[in-house]
């Protein structure tokens, strides 16, 4: 089966303007097939307060409503992913950018919640392999949005860690995948305040014995738990580190590799 | 060879609530292969307006700085396209929205011009029609945002006019094309006050006797120009019509039919 990686990478490299193109170069020299997930970075915010749109929050959890799901299609489909596909472009890497409507990508329907109306959010039911197979085998770089639909006309406002997670389940079945999360930490730590102790491998039962003595930071345990899921339903590997350690994670220099 | 529509609309459809669905639906009812370009519409310089931004024009024309380039980035391949993207596919029909830059689809460079600096505006240099037609081949309509690249990672602004015509000549080789331009009028008038006087066809000889005539409205002489360049160049006939009349434009029953 061929390789495929499956990178997740956050605001802090999306809003970083020396960082992002480094980081876009890395992932142009990735030999292998290859799909970029991004989130949304701050100038979604940024840009609700021009336009003095509030955002709403309810619960602590951010609801989308109509006026939000149109600034975030704006700056995640728009801006942030056109950048990112030119940038590419202009290292020599051939790709293209995606919301789940394109193609019918990434099928999903409106989160149907007993208490809170989460607005303009989609949870993820089907991903389109065919297309994403189609384009990967042209050796095309597959730039995603964290923008569904729902078959029904309506975009949708989907978390970009659970579209690379249902990416990552749904190839599996054809290609041998790695997914890559990158966050602000070096990976997982045994002490959370000292970067330098980064777990390097990590399989179900060395998890377990690291809960069982609370070496696991609570903040990672989520992180840790999704990754689990995701080796359960066929993803070969989950690697956790810095977006500017991109080379050395997939080699497994650097980062926590997570394996079943 | 198969036949392939590009089908041109304006802003006065996409700003429309009720127009766009209903052309949606026309357009996903064509059977034949297709692509739709999508110019801008008001929203744009609304979010300008919103935003602070001044539209910088020098001797009447629009220059594209660098905040400019950023808005239509986002309304046009972000609110705008993905909105399309999603009717068509509310429509059961399977689109995929694409700028230049997905796929290396559309190569420009900034334009060279020996008095004016248009800022961030792309001439078309080349149609990569190879991504066109393994999407168009699959039945996937693909609809184009009027944004280019240069292969340096630089997004460049073009005329969605422009963009239908480059895509036209660049497909014909492969396709028999019918470029359809939708504007505000029924199509090319004898009498420019009234809207029945529709011509239905046109061909080069006939234009030559207009022309001489004076009988054609000099708003309309380089529109008319540019379908004899595109006919010339392989095209096999160019529309001009009203977006209303989408299914009546396609079979020659509304509009203006422009053959060589």
């Amino acid at each position: 089966m061929d390789k495929l990686y499956i990178i997740k990478i956050g605001g802090n490299i999306i809003d970083d303007d020396k960082k992002l193109p480094s980081f876009l170069q890395e992932f142009a020299a990735i030999e292998e097939k290859k799909i970029l997930v991004h989130g949304g970075g701050k100038l979604a915010t940024r840009l609700a307060e021009q336009m003095g749109v509030e955002q709403q929050v309810i619960d602590g959890r951010r609801i989308t409503d109509a006026e939000t799901l149109k600034i975030v299609t704006m700056v995640y489909a728009g801006y942030i992913n056109k950048q990112i596909v030119a940038g590419l472009q202009g290292n020599n890497c051939n790709a293209i950018g995606l919301t789940g409507a394109d193609g019918d990508a990434i099928l999903a329907h409106k989160r149907n919640h007993p208490v809170i109306d989460y607005g303009f959010v989609g949870d993820v039911d089907a991903v389109n392999t065919s297309l994403l197979r189609l384009l990967l085998d042209r050796n095309i770089a597959i730039v995603f949005a964290p923008i569904t639909h729902n078959q029904q006309g309506q975009l949708l406002n989907t978390n970009a860690d659970t579209i690379a997670q249902e990416l990552a389940k749904a190839m599996c079945a054809e290609f041998d995948v790695s997914l890559i999360y990158s966050f602000e930490k070096d990976g997982v730590l045994l002490d959370a305040d000292d970067d330098s102790t980064v777990i390097p491998e990590i399989n179900a039962a060395y998890y377990q014995q690291l809960k069982a003595k609370q070496k696991i930071f609570a903040g990672m345990l989520p992180k840790m738990d999704n990754a689990f899921a995701a080796l359960n339903s066929g993803v070969n590997r989950v690697i956790i580190g810095k977006a500017e350690h991109l080379s050395q994670l997939i080699t497994g220099s650097a980062g926590t590799t997570i394996i079943k």
